[in-house]
């Protein structure tokens, strides 16, 4: 099995190997696709780290071969601005625009959000790859650990709650720290907010768009994800994602559609 | 003065005339910008109307003439997808990623946000283009009528806040209602969170997204706003715009960068 580190590894004339594994069901990680992206992004960026990233999903890409465009659109002191296109077959499958910067672990100059409540790591649940009952394998699963607050998981017994909530601990399976590339991954968890209401429907991401805040400590990152409104066939999804010291790293918000 | 419209205007040949009127000094505000962009899309695109858009600014551009690049990158039977650019004498000024659908004004299938308590509209503040002791005029403030929570404007008098919070009604003010396009306006308001914390220089947008969830009821919309935190020189901003009939509208996340 691959780190993410070889799944989404970029070589020098932008060809990437989609690894089957980061996948959902068939369909290759909304989050794994971003990371992609961005790690062809950073091998010509001059400023080191993502901080900025909204992608554009149009037609889902199988796994093996494909190459990524990047165009530097302005590149500053302190912010560059990129185009990334995820090409297969000479076939477009995400379009992005990246922003480049310089992070740090420095402490906020001022903050106002506060770290999510959650039962300890221990109380919250490891989804398993292979759900009983469930019509695909969340490949997904086997790479980044998901152990979910049980308050979330109601709707595998039936009881699908209304709190639109899904929040729990992320950790890669190979051990590594996560990154401000890894982190792409954690502002697309599973499962969607919809299935939390009991719509068991595939809910597609139409865009997505994630801020990398900080260098994220070492340790699992807590995730909570919450919708506004699911509305004419379309939800937003927010996602806050917090490193085990008690920082906000990043932000995220997307918005899918959801057939109702 | 021209109206929303007539300023947002793109001929056949997708040439727009950027109108001065909705600046914030010399600069022309993003959200402004933003409903050009989307205006030339939907003039394109099959289906009717803005549902998101992410949009990263390059390079400021002047008023007078402009042009608007699209470029489909996948219509669908419900969403649409494209790249819009601002060009000026042959440089690019913004780039959005724009996705198209069809709004209506039905129910919500579920719903968990809550409209925001704000003092009545009388009660708010109307801003004023030209602040007694600002640097600059705020020339959009003719156009868009900004009546604040007394409650945000500490600042003004020397006592910034802490709770990095900026809430009141909008209205255009040549008496349209909202509508898809101009509500990217309100996605953008005045002043920066950074400004109410007592922060007074510029804080140029990276990348903003916007989210249309609704066809807007006639009358004001109300906007609340607020950053998460500022760290390593970059502040986000989420804002909620609801209208007359407490419907959520269109909601918001932008990146910024500010020198603290």
């Amino acid at each position: 099995m691959k780190s993410f580190r070889e799944a989404t590894a970029v070589d020098q004339d932008r060809q990437a190997d989609l690894d089957p594994q980061w996948a959902v069901g068939d369909k290759l990680h909304g989050g794994y696709l971003m990371a992609v992206l961005g790690r062809a992004v950073a091998a010509t960026a001059p400023l080191p780290h993502l901080v900025a990233m909204t992608t554009t999903f149009l037609r889902p890409p199988a796994p093996g071969a494909a190459r990524v465009e990047v165009e530097a659109l302005r590149e500053g002191r302190t912010a560059g601005q990129y185009r990334a296109r995820l090409m297969q077959d000479g076939t477009p499958c995400a379009e992005a625009l990246v922003t480049q910067g310089t992070l740090d672990a420095s402490a906020p100059w001022w903050a106002r959000a506060k770290p999510p409540a959650l039962p300890a790591e221990e109380d919250c649940l490891l989804l398993p790859s292979n759900q009983p009952g469930s019509p695909f394998t969340v490949h997904l699963l086997d790479v980044v650990e998901h152990r979910l607050d049980p308050a979330c998981l109601g709707f595998a017994a039936g009881q699908p709650s209304q709190d639109g909530r899904v929040a729990g601990y992320l950790r890669l399976a190979d051990g590594a720290d996560w990154d401000p590339l890894s982190l792409l991954i954690a502002t697309d968890p599973a499962p969607p907010v919809s299935l939390t209401l009991g719509v068991t429907g595939w809910a597609p991401t139409l865009s997505l768009t994630a801020y990398v805040r900080r260098l994220p400590a070492p340790g699992p990152v807590r995730v909570v994800m919450h919708s506004n409104e699911i509305t004419s066939g379309r939800m937003d999804e927010v996602v806050e994602v917090w490193d085990a010291a008690d920082n906000l790293v990043a932000q995220a918000t997307q918005l899918a559609a959801v057939r109702v």
